[in-house]
């Protein structure tokens, strides 16, 4: 069943050593894994409590009350222990592996008998079981669960929560499937789709796989179950949920457009890339890669933010990019890196890194300050703190980060991921190392049953040079693939100092180096990175006449703080060059970019609201800084796409 | 108590005579008024029922039934029977009068012995009369009740619904007030207000004037009889449905800012500006210059629309303009028009007139389509539809106009103002005429008890010639006013062929004519009108680069019938010139501006949503027509602003 062309990479392959990720994991590690502990114990003072564990301990009867928070408040503790073993793989921390044990014991308490694990039904509604699979999140929840399980079992080989999942894996696979007397349902909020696969790769137990496999191809068929539900009702007369919402409202196979929820969407689309995978499925393979044409090349914001709308979340139509009221969930695109990392072991293509790139430098790090302390839920790309802060439309922009949220979704996915970064570098297929992104790491490979070790240093993302060492244990053969990044039009690939003809060996973006490696062999990369105007497509709407800074992989924007307010005045002539500004104590080490630009120069004379004189402008220098690094100051507006003039 | 200083000019005193308006009034005469006589009387098939008559036959007693429709069904009725009574001014009707008639007997009917009058809680709430201040109508239905008495008494002289309405004030008089015992409230929607001003100028009746006074003045202050209602609870965790949603927010002496839904705000300026014209409260028209202010110079749209945001239909903050979610209602400009008119009494000074001008030929009559038969409740400035029909913040823009609505509102409103737009164009004080507006007319006056007959001739609002004949029956001093638009820069003025170096006789904007007039005089007004590219106050973002196309009084648009979809990607060069075209058999004969433009090419040959090649632009010719005549020929994009470049 298996296609065997990928191999699995696990995370303690990789130890990413590297100037920009590691003062995010140390802080992930040293700050927020131990505040997200304290929140999920409530013991924060000033911060609505979060009740998570509490809940977990009234479901195991340790001790009584009623269940408080979201129905899916369980996967906040899940993604809790999800990051949390990362860091152990990352660096082995005792006392964080005690609390992990004791949290896992408690959840095992929690567990019913026939395997059944959720403390919202168990506590609070215990006879509507199965019956609130559009929003009660009972799968959302076994999935994370399942996802933690495998995580701190590839930590630290303890197995009490993988026997803890699986056994309710198991009550699931009894109750839910094709097979005849078992419930035609699946998720309102995909997850365990995914979780599923991850726990058949582990447990290698294919009936995982199948259950799945299930979930995925069973969607938008039969969907009346979802609709007749009561809590489906709550939004039965708002367009905005009904089952396209829940990527329900076509049978799978025939969806060809990202629809609805983001991050639910990206949830869905990373199953069946894992199934196409796993399977060889050649229609998943190809739907997959239709929905990420779609998603990617019509519905994605030039951050990797997803979802247009606030209003359920989600995506809306082709091309509808509005920068004020995007939705643009961290989490969405932080399964947008899920999903690309997927499609990449699918098909040798950079557009699936490059968009994992786009996501992780931009609309993903944006979502978390630089202290850790606080996060965005929602990433606009352009903010206009009156008008943000006035109009019901923008309702859902927070102008500000803010603490650890009611809904406290995308902190531990940050944390989760940015734990695990060092699996997104490289994918390998059998004889094939491929290297998707630039993060310094010392990672080892198993190449035809031989020992490969390599290494990568670069200053990325605001350096292109890029140093990797190959080193066999011994002399072994492979193809090596180098990653020349979509933004980059101008770049030297040397070999052990020969320069190679690059072109010549490129395969959909990726150098390919034939080679019988036998020692240490230094391969020299060097993508220029000069600052660019990007433009949007012509059919979106938003961003016309205007464009974009970009510089490698990093969008940038303008901050009231270094260009004054009213950044609506502010146009960047054609002919207008950027200098690259290195920072080092700016916003803990970034590159800023200043250039020429002209803005309005005063108010007019009259206080008349419409009349015919030009403005006068004069010229001004402007300062733009990466766009996932704004609002770390100052409260003010921010602007990514600018007037051109 | 009467400011004495100002002459009400009777809609009699005025026949219009004018190409563009004539048919307007035609249609409304010979279309609207008996479409909706037959619409308030459930005669229309596939158009859900208003049930308006009927409501008031069960109230009455004839039928039995429910009451169906809105809390302000009523307000349907009368808004008819004052526009029909207008109509019946500019042209006797027996017919007509007849149904009137028989609808006055009708609404005597149905009026309470004690004087109520509502057929709303007459039949649905009888219990709960005088509770539902905020949303309930009740003296809201009151008012346009006195207006409908009122139109009908000075277009026949008959009296019975004035008898009717003047029970029914004293009734409310008698319960409300600021004496003791009385009920201390005051509607949520403003509207009786400026309709007891008019009962008091033609009943003579005092209590009426000190009844507006007090609710005016009420407003604001011990506003928690309001927000304890149940009604009001609807919205209570709603920040939009609060007590600025009805200009209640602070005591009413101590509101400087437009606040709240925007034809409430109307209504009530109306009525502030009818009380200093009435009472000479010098503190009441400081505070109406003040709040006119705001909203003219901070908070309406270039087409004299008003109100930024669809949700509670309102006013947001200054500068906050955007065109695509305008909500911009048709009644609230109708109510901007009201406004206007009664400011130009108090004050001489053009910008009343220039707003005035600026509603009526955009942001009103946009409302109506050319045959009569659909109407636009939202007038937005930029039009979308793939976007607008999908996006949940679009809700409430239209992209085509539709048919008579379930909260139908704006149609009677419309044919009311049609059918009396005589009224705006003089006012008289004392000794002074002023013209305001451009509308051919023939108007006779009384000025120191003797007769002045004055006549327009002009092609306006798509030529500047315009000739003015004043012909007094005897020799009588007085100065007569010609108000020089806002948006004119150049302009000559001959009085008997004689040029007058107007800007010596300059009063702010209107040129005074100092004379003793004794034999027909022939007053010949050139005003110039070159196509001018209007540019918003840098403080308005969604304007930022842009121009709208102005000619006279006409903001012009460009829509995709004319000029292809994808209109954003349209720029009119700051060099480009554009030619007036005269086009009598386009929409019902309207003056086109063609000029050179450019667009992009064609699509880029790359499917890449974000790159950084500039994309090549080709000379275009762009067609503008007038705003207000958008949406008459096929469904597409509209756009106002435009990208200059």
């Amino acid at each position: 069943m298996k296609n065997t062309v990928n191999e699995h990479i696990e995370l303690n392959q990789v130890k990413v050593k590297d100037g920009f990720w590691d003062k995010r994991t140390r802080l992930i590690t040293d700050k927020v894994i131990p505040y997200q502990w304290d929140a999920l114990n409530d013991n924060i003072p000033d911060v609505p409590p979060s009740h998570s564990v509490e809940n977990f301990r009234i479901a195991a009867g340790i001790t009584t009350g009623e269940f408080k928070g979201m129905p899916f408040q369980d996967s906040d503790a899940a993604k809790w222990i999800e990051a949390a073993s990362y860091s152990l793989i990352n660096e082995p921390n005792a006392e964080l592996e005690q609390l992990i044990d004791e949290l896992v014991d408690l959840i095992a308490y929690a567990q019913k008998d026939d395997g059944y694990l959720n403390t919202y039904f168990t506590v609070a509604k215990p006879d509507q079981k199965w019956q609130d699979i559009s929003h009660g999140h009972e799968l959302y929840c076994a999935g994370h669960m399942i996802e933690a399980a495998v995580a701190y079992y590839q930590a630290t080989s303890k197995d009490k929560l993988l026997q803890v999942v699986c056994k309710f894996a198991d009550l699931i696979d009894n109750l839910i499937g094709p097979e005849e007397g078992k419930m035609k349902i699946y998720p309102g909020h995909p997850e365990i789709e995914l979780a599923l696969v991850r726990l058949y790769e582990v447990t290698k137990e294919t009936r995982y796989l199948k259950l799945a496999e299930f979930f995925v191809k069973e969607r938008g068929h039969h969907s009346k179950f979802m609709s007749q539900e009561k809590s489906f009702a709550l939004g039965r007369k708002d367009k905005w949920f009904q089952l396209d919402y829940h990527q329900a409202h076509l049978p799978m196979e025939e969806q060809t457009t990202a629809e609805g929820h983001s991050v639910r969407a990206m949830y869905l689309y990373c199953a069946m890339a894992d199934l196409a995978l796993e399977t060889g499925d050649a229609k998943l393979l190809e739907q997959s890669k239709t929905l990420w044409d779609n998603a990617v090349n019509k519905r994605m914001y030039i951050t990797g933010a997803l979802g247009s709308q606030g209003h359920g979340e989600r995506f809306t139509i082709d091309y509808d990019l509005p920068n004020d009221v995007a939705y643009a969930e961290t989490c969405a695109s932080i399964g947008l890196v899920f999903w690309a990392h997927r499609m990449a072991k699918l098909e040798v293509n950079r557009e699936y890194a490059d968009a994992m790139e786009r996501a992780l430098y931009n609309g993903v790090i944006s979502g978390m300050s630089l202290d850790g302390e606080k996060y965005f839920y929602v990433n606009p790309l352009e903010v206009f703190p009156k008008q943000a802060n006035y109009r019901h439309d923008h309702a859902h922009v927070e102008t500000e980060r803010v603490g650890w949220f009611g809904c406290a979704c995308c902190p531990p996915n940050i944390a989760r991921l940015t734990t695990s970064i060092g699996q997104y570098i490289y994918t390998q297929n059998h004889n094939a190392i491929f290297t998707h992104l630039y993060i310094g790491n010392e990672s080892s490979f198993n190449v035809n049953g031989k020992e490969v070790n390599i290494t990568q240093q670069r200053n990325y993302p605001y350096n292109g040079d890029i140093s990797i060492t190959v080193n066999p244990a011994e002399e072994v053969a492979f193809d090596f693939y180098v990653r020349i990044p979509g933004w980059c039009d101008s770049y030297t690939l040397k070999v052990d100092g020969e320069k190679i003809a690059a072109d010549e060996n490129m395969v959909n973006g990726y150098v390919k180096i034939v080679k019988t490696w036998d020692k240490a062999c230094k391969i020299e990369l060097n993508l220029e990175m000069p600052v660019k105007k990007m433009r949007s497509h012509p059919k979106v709407k938003e961003n016309a006449g205007k464009i974009a800074l970009q510089r490698g992989p990093v969008v940038y924007c303008l901050e009231e703080i270094d260009n004054g307010e009213d950044l609506m005045n502010i146009t960047i002539p054609k002919q207008a060059e950027f200098n690259v500004i290195d920072q080092p104590d700016l916003l803990d080490g970034i590159v800023t970019l200043v250039g020429d630009g002209y803005r309005i120069t005063a108010q007019p004379t009259s206080n008349q609201l419409y009349q015919s004189h030009e403005f006068t402008e004069e010229p001004v220098q402007l300062t733009a800084v990466p766009y996932s690094h704004w609002g770390n100051r100052k409260p003010g507006e921010m602007l990514v796409w600018v007037r051109e003039s």
